[in-house]
């Protein structure tokens, strides 16, 4: 068994649920970091672990290469089960994984790195344009998501009750992200109150991205 | 127990993906259309049943309502084990789920309706624009899924081996949305050939768009 090896970029939000999971989980890990701005991800070395070049890239202790964040939670939550991710029951689980999701399919991936700067290239979107751009996109999910999250019976201190889980590392990971392009977060209660419950955790706390090794 | 119902469009492709899992799993269901160019997903009937407007939305036997695609196919995964969606390993599963979220997470939220309108309203991105957007997530997440799936010794006749699941659900739904803006399958000959070996089988062919009671 060798060590398990992380290849990550402190700024990444997809990144930043990884390595919450892994605090959640107790597994150590190394952090290798690939910074995104300058390329990085390109280079050979990583590109020979992962030919897509993308991170969070997971090298597991028998050497597997994992992808895709919410992939790479199920595996840590099927491999080391507690604590869970996900709560026991079909009905828990659904609704975790849908909030995950809301997030992970709708907000993220029009709001990454990659996209903003083709939005740059192709249409000149300029930095007004990238921040409405961002904030549009946080709103068509956040005003559902809180609008559930605010009246649902399962809501407790996290996203399910009060165990932290899976949509619990999707909403952090957002918000610090939010944070960076300005959106106000006071139209959204019940979000900020979860996102300061995780922030008490170590598991969370730790994984911010300012606190990594490549912050700048 | 109450009928199943979906709320879905024939042309959307995560609909596309929640008809192919009922059909594997041999879910009957009555089919509720929202036609998402003229705006039907915010009708207030549809809204009351599921406030963020958005399809597929699948309300369950018991009056679940449950959405997110991805999400509705692990729920039926869990709730009906065979046959299954996923490996029995922690590893095929893991797989299995990057492949699928490769093109959930990665192609199908930046290439949606909401976003390529978007992409008009506030950069006046023209057909030809739109088109090449396409074009370029699909490259982006093709070339490599293309490399995966042709190097991977789990590939079988499907993405995992000889049993239909949720990355063949994935890749069959994005090829058809792919058809509409003219992607040049002959690149992916592998995500050609899978492509062709699920639409042989009924539960595929029988989900496709045009097969649906709303198609044009």
């Amino acid at each position: 068994m060798s060590r398990i090896v992380l290849h990550n970029y402190f700024r990444s939000s997809t990144s930043y649920r990884v390595r919450i999971a892994l605090n959640l989980k107790g597994v150590a890990y190394d952090y290798v970091a690939h910074h995104l701005r300058h390329g990085e991800q390109r280079n050979p070395a990583f590109l020979a672990v992962n030919p897509q070049g993308l991170v969070p890239t997971l090298v597991w202790s028998d050497g597997t290469v994992i992808t895709q964040s919410l992939a790479i939670c199920e595996f840590l939550d099927e491999t080391i089960p507690e604590p869970p991710l996900l709560p026991a029951d079909p009905a828990g689980r659904v609704h975790v994984r849908a909030l995950a999701q809301m997030i992970a399919c709708e907000i993220h991936p029009v709001n990454n790195l990659r996209v903003l700067t083709e939005l740059r290239r192709r249409f000149g979107a300029d930095a007004s344009a990238i921040a409405d751009w961002f904030g549009h996109w946080v709103s068509e999910t956040f005003e559902p998501l809180e609008s559930i999250l605010a009246s649902h019976r399962l809501t407790g201190r996290f996203c399910h009750g009060d165990v932290p889980g899976l949509a619990d590392i999707c909403l952090v990971a957002q918000v610090a992200n939010n944070a960076r392009f300005g959106v106000d977060m006071t139209r959204y209660p019940t979000i900020a109150r979860i996102d300061a419950a995780c922030l008490e955790l170590p598991a969370f706390a730790d994984a911010a991205p300012m606190r990594q090794p490549d912050a700048e």
